[in-house]
């Protein structure tokens, strides 16, 4: 048992789900990389010392004191295990560090505001004093969002910040505290016959705050919008004063305020209330089909001749290209079944066939007449219908791939996600150079799905595996997930369609928006944070 | 007839639906205000003297020359029709003045660049120089955002950048430049099979950048969303330099930088160019229905749970409140006929029925499942369906009512739309205020709407009528609009949900936006714009 101050203890996400492998997975891993038994029996860098910073904390007492006053002594902590905790989300790259023991980055205290008004006076003291404050929520990020290289203060939403303001019947909307869970969110929703339509992979530990900030999208984001469509208004604290936009549908007096807030990644500010929409809660009646293709090509222009049909959209929709296909026929333990060999006999052959799921969720009948349109484009595009348990499969376990990481680290598996927006036009250009890139590397294997679309494109979505070089993890890392970015980059794709900038996509982001477009962005953020304390060094390329 | 150098000719449209109105509607304005025959037969400030500024050009004889060379002589004109006429927009008060013979705000010569080159070079020069511009398309602004009060230039984008640049029928988009007005993209994208979706009432003499910069809404955006959720991509011309954005379908990498120029009336800098989603053009799918209901609350009530119900959406959806459903029914001839007199006998009384239009459009099927289930809502809120002749009699005038400001005038009757984005929880309560406000004017009339319809609310839009307060005209209007914008604003309305700010609405912003985002939007305008030479001088409340 790991101790509750190692390293390792800081890496995990504290669920159950964590603590092995499926044994079909095991075995997949192990002939893709000829892993021994040994490999099995033992754990890779396991980081099981315990936590101790180097980076002495460069706050003052007195400015501890003061915060204290206004949060609460219990409220602002400065042991090594919280600094250390707050000091990173779960990149790949930072889990590895916390392997080496590495904590380069803490805070020098975390402190948990109680109300709106706390947050306020933590931010005017803040900027006056120039502490840097990094907002925090689940400590989700997977792009270095999450990291104090200034020091100062990581700011605890979760704690006090976590509960509905009001559920508005009327305007279908909820306002909620920004540290408020995804799944308590949702319950308390669904005991009033509402969702939150938004469940990214992240879901169980990530909080609106953090929905916000980073651009998230939900699983079933082509039905139901990413968390910024979902957005109606926004109550931020800047070190410029409080941002509060009101709830209208629409307006034309301006550009919106709030939709500066979705993406800011905490450089702005501090988000404490959002109002979202909210949806009607009926898992009765969704309506799913699971579908396969002879091809990635051909399932990619049925999925883009279904969004572009005007008849109604899916909610989740999804393409697991052949790797993708292969490896989720492989554990699911459809590999080599009749049903497998009667498929290959219809010319759906592994290696070359592809997945697609559908649900339809609203009113019963539109569900199914929606997903029965989807049905016939299918056939018309080659595609076969092959029932609903394949959906309700991976419904089952959706959000658990990201506790997988943690078991195939200490196998010594290098794993990580990235993902791109992209045009129609340029999908397959991107999908076959990254494939291209990750084939150059030995006992490299990545497996890419789209699972956010739109009528001028969508996204895609890569995981990648590889054994570690021992001995030199992080820098091996580095070197291949840059090339991957570039690759993507190169051949059309943006940096991030849901996942965010951060720290670590940030030297991508002046070459690709321009330096006009970066200068506007430092302009927002330089009237808002003059002093330059939100979430300093590095994050979305900002200083 | 009206010389072409005019005042009167100026504030035209160039519209043969202008000549005059039709009998039902005459009748309906007689026996309203009392007009006599005498009145039908004169024109009331008939604005015929010709056309002459006052005002002298401001711009240096070397800067003219400067200009001619970069855009070629014939592209820069300083007569003072051509000055006038791109001085104001088709704000009541704007016409108002020019029959009155007052061109207040005058640009010192009117530019019209040939090419996006040539708009980056006369902005670095302008703003070197310090000389104002005006981007201008349609000249169709109902707030008075087309205006120089500084002089300076304004920029006809309609006589070169009016071009599609590319139909990309992969991404489903169209690339097109800024000066092209509606009919000529709509034609141009119907003969390769696709629809703009966006038909604002000014879509006959209005541009895209138009539609951008004052957020504008068509007639059927329930279905295919307002211009900024159309909107892909941009590049435009500030003052710091070109914003060029890219067409992906979402991202996560900071805030939309496009989103800024969708409402900043050309404070910001000039739209060359913008990438708009397109939707399929298959007019003859069209499902359409009209309802009638026994009170507006019934018909909002209805409305409301139709828009919240997911189960597909309507493309236009509309009520027209009792004022205007009686209006409807008198000047197409229906009062008294035998149907209705069964209405009312049904209990669809006079005075307090309403109407309703919706119409679904996508595939064939698509839109009549979704229409049944309007239909099926309709009933059960006490609705009933009377056939969909009404809607098309509707969508036959659907631009016209715009035309018949001028006739309207020429009887001494002041008229004009003012329009609102409010929430489900506040609609009735503005609807109801707006009412009591303007049945204190003696002999005043209100008509109020519900044209585009949000999960969380609509917008509300007014239609006003009243005689004229002879020889105070310009002076009791505006006093009279105060008094409505403030009555909306007071009761829980936004400043505008479609038309835009301008200079007309600018006073109201700092009260409703708050300090701290007037600030903002600000800061982003001076950064963008740090001589302030776009479009200065009041509009959305900047300097």
């Amino acid at each position: 048992m790991e101790s509750e101050n190692s390293y390792r203890h800081l890496l995990k996400w504290g669920d159950k789900r964590e603590e092995g492998i499926s044994h079909h997975m095991a075995e997949v891993i192990r002939a893709k990389f000829s892993l021994t038994e040994a490999v099995f029996r033992s754990k890779h860098l396991p980081g099981t010392e315990p936590v101790k910073l180097e980076k002495p904390p460069m706050i003052k007492p007195a400015q501890l004191e003061f915060l204290r006053g206004i949060c609460g002594s219990g409220n602002v902590l400065t042991d090594d295990l919280s600094r250390a905790r707050f000091s990173c989300g779960k990149f790949y790259g930072e889990l590895l560090g916390l392997r080496l023991g590495l904590v380069p980055d803490p805070p020098d205290a975390v402190v948990a505001p109680r109300t709106h008004e706390e947050v306020e006076k933590v931010i005017a003291y803040c900027s006056d004093e120039m502490i840097a404050v990094v907002p925090a929520g689940g400590l989700s990020s997977v792009t270095g969002a999450i990291r104090a290289p200034h020091g100062g203060i990581a700011l605890d939403l979760t704690k006090h910040l976590n509960r509905i303001m009001t559920v508005n019947k009327v305007n279908k909307t909820v306002t909620v505290q920004s540290g408020m869970y995804g799944p308590a969110l949702e319950k308390e929703l669904n005991s009033q016959g509402y969702s939150c339509g938004h469940f990214p992979q992240s879901f169980e530990y990530s909080t609106v705050g953090g929905w916000i900030s980073a651009r998230g999208a939900g699983q079933a984001s082509t039905g139901y919008g990413k968390i910024e469509d979902m957005l109606v208004a926004i109550r931020a604290v800047t070190p410029a004063g409080v941002i509060e936009t009101k709830d209208y549908p629409r307006t034309a007096q301006g550009w919106d305020l709030f939709r500066l807030f979705a993406g800011a990644e905490g450089t702005l500010g501090v988000i404490t209330e959002a109002t979202l929409h909210i949806f009607n809660h009926a898992p009765q009646n969704t309506a799913s089909a699971a579908f396969i293709f002879r091809s990635f090509e051909a399932a990619v222009e049925t999925m883009r001749r279904i969004i572009q049909s005007e008849c109604g959209k899916p909610h989740l929709f999804r393409i697991s290209d052949p790797d993708e296909t292969d490896i989720a026929f492989k554990t699911s333990g459809f590999d080599g079944t009749l049903a497998d060999k009667a498929l290959a006999i219809l010319g759906f052959k592994a290696g070359s066939r592809c997945l697609m799921f559908a649900t339809v969720e609203g009113e019963r009948d539109y569900a199914r007449f929606v997903l029965n349109k989807i049905k016939r484009k299918v056939r018309a595009g080659k595609g076969m219908y092959i029932g609903t348990s394949p959906v309700r499969k991976w419904l089952d376990q959706r959000y658990s791939s990201a506790y997988m990481r943690d078991p195939l680290m200490d196998l010594g598996i290098m794993t990580d996600t990235l993902e791109t927006a992209v045009t129609w036009d340029k999908l397959l250009k991107v999908w076959k150079a990254a494939h291209e890139y990750v084939a150059r590397r030995p006992k490299a294997f990545l497996m890419i799905h789209i699972s956010h679309v739109y009528e001028n494109g969508a996204n895609l979505y890569f995981t990648f595996l590889s054994p570690m070089q021992k001995g030199n993890e992080a820098q091996d890392f580095a070197v291949f997930h840059r090339g991957l970015v570039d690759t993507i980059l190169e051949n059309g794709g943006s940096i991030s369609h849901h996942h965010g900038v951060g720290r670590v996509l940030a030297p991508w982001m002046e070459g690709h928006l321009g330096k006009n477009s970066m200068e506007l962005l430092g302009a927002v953020k330089k009237h808002l944070d003059p002093n330059n304390i939100m979430n300093p060094g590095g994050t979305l390329g900002m200083l």
